[in-house]
């Protein structure tokens, strides 16, 4: 696994994807060196991919989906499944188990790994077809979430807030909220996108503002706690946030911060969206008063890249997520529908498919 | 000026105090050292009590003001004003304008000043006068706002979310808001306390966790996004806050974060009530509309702890301030009154003095 410094004019001048077949091999972007350096993880091995994946090099479900699905065509490449299937199995176990909690990942890595009885070049193909069905996705949920807001709002230029990293850089390409983000600003209707920096991690600070800087898309980076005020004295006409898990009831599990900015969205009258892919709904969970949250511990609270900044045994309370009631939230824009909570809409009422 | 850092045992055992005569200069606890190291300034120079509220070692009007206070006293032990007039004038003047802004730190100094007259020791014995106001307003608020809180709450161990740094660092001893939870925790009615971290400048994080850390009061810190989440799951039965400037209908200008922690308070049932001395009330402001909110810019956003965090040329909204309507507010407690705002009284209605 090579790795190499892109030269400064490259940066400013185009973007390395998120995740690439480079033709004998997959090419991934270090998302653990951004923003400070754009760095591409030459993967030649099935161990590199696995490894990229394991250190969170790529994040979020769409892409370790799609890096796991071309980690099989490479398996299959390396070790062909007509003749060395024991190897190959091996690969393929080991791509899904890279990160054992990513239900995305194992599932995308069984559908290709499916096809390995019908050669190699339909091992690549499925592979390929994952990615452009992410994209697709993406595509659909921008066009539909930046229509849904011109509806909300109407037909003019818009600030929108967003928070943590909802972009390409998680999901292939465009992503999920901020795919909406960037087709408006693709329709010159985008005022100004604010992205909120989303401690503890920062994804908002460090991957958000670096995909707008490479969209050239205008935009303010924002600290948590100021969203509020800044809603009530007009800084933002919309919000978009990302999903990880939606109940049957549209209750939404998202990173920590979002129920705050959901508040402060409807104090000031600022419409809420939710724009996630259908894999996120949920209908086994029946509301969000049942999904636990879980505690990241201390240290991501008392320290940032290495640098403490409370005293030493200082303890914290980490939630990595939290909840937002459905009655907080204007509507849900998923590849497939638009469900209008705030108008009486549910997801039972609005099946996937029914208004697009 | 010299400066000594503290052995461990020391550190564990006491407190530096905020400010302290030494009897023959004046200490200041150098709160830019912390919260990784306890280093007093020993300044037996007026300009080294300059240099020291210059460079924000001393912070919090009323630290500062008695800081001041004092570095007058020091003035007038170097400089006799019966005999050397034009030193210890000119010494005076290189005090209050140590901080242009600090409207403080002016009318203190000018009130020691005013007693040079009267000699030497008269001069000392009203920088001591103003050291005990301070404090005696801190005992009072906090006696009355930990009895606010168990009347509002019922009288049972509380656990006290707050945010920004509002103890004795920042006014001498005790403080505004914290000493309510420090009055809690000396009654054994504290379950805990959630400081805030409070970015961009982490005063939550680097110094109230510190003070806590001190008074041996259980705490655990929180980012500022999670306290709404947390307020809705029941981590908290109250909130406290201090106020920079408090206008005649209540509305309430505080650090960057206090209007969204209001609103998540309303959100949750839980008491948010606002503790600051007289002082802050500003009757000649009708209320929080015509308050200016100040932009500190985008360095302090764009780094954290010393580290930047977000790719160059990226800019960032960062109003170092912001209002809370009285209408989220239930109480405000003063070192001389408790105004039920959500129970219908007014600063006009609810007078200094009268109820205490």
């Amino acid at each position: 696994m090579l790795s190499d410094n892109s030269d400064e004019e490259r940066v400013v001048a185009e973007r390395a994807p998120t995740v690439r077949w480079s033709g004998s091999g997959l090419d991934i972007l270090d998302q653990t060196a951004l923003p400070h350096a754009e760095e591409v993880l030459h993967c030649e091995t099935v161990g590199d991919v696995v490894e990229a994946i394991r250190r969170l090099s790529v994040r979020g479900a769409p892409a370790i989906g799609v890096a796991g699905a071309y980690g099989v065509a490479l398996a299959a490449t390396l070790h062909d499944p007509a003749t060395d299937r024991e190897a190959f199995d091996a690969a393929v176990a080991s791509l899904r188990d890279a990160r054992p909690t990513a239900v995305n990942l194992r599932r995308m890595v069984e559908r290709v790994a499916s096809k390995a009885g019908d050669g190699v070049t339909a091992v690549l193909a499925e592979a390929h077809a994952i990615r452009d069905e992410e994209l697709g996705a993406s595509i659909s949920m921008g066009e539909r979430g930046a229509d849904l807001l011109l509806e909300l709002v109407g037909l003019r230029p818009l600030k929108v807030m967003t928070i943590c990293n909802t972009g390409g850089l998680a999901a292939v390409d465009r992503g999920t909220a901020l795919a909406v983000i960037q087709t408006l600003h693709e329709r010159s209707l985008l005022v100004e996108a604010l992205p909120l920096e989303t401690r503890p991690l920062l994804q908002g600070a460090r991957l958000t503002t670096w995909e707008l800087a490479r969209m050239g898309a205008p935009h303010r980076l924002v600290v948590d706690s100021a969203a509020a005020f800044l809603l009530s004295r007009g800084a933002a006409d919309a919000i978009v946030v990302g999903a990880d898990r939606i109940a049957a009831n549209g209750d939404t599990a998202n990173k920590i911060g979002t129920f705050a900015l959901a508040l402060a969205a409807r104090q000031a009258g600022v419409p809420f969206v939710v724009v996630a892919p259908e894999s996120t709904v949920d209908i086994d969970t029946p509301s969000g008063d049942v999904i636990v949250i879980e505690d990241r511990g201390s240290d991501e609270v008392c320290s940032f890249a290495g640098v403490r900044v409370c005293p030493p045994g200082t303890q914290a309370i980490n939630p990595a997520f939290d909840v937002t009631p459905v009655a907080f939230i204007d509507a849900l824009v998923t590849e497939r529908r638009v469900v209008h909570f705030r108008s009486g809409d549910t997801l039972e009422s609005v099946t996937a498919g029914q208004n697009v």
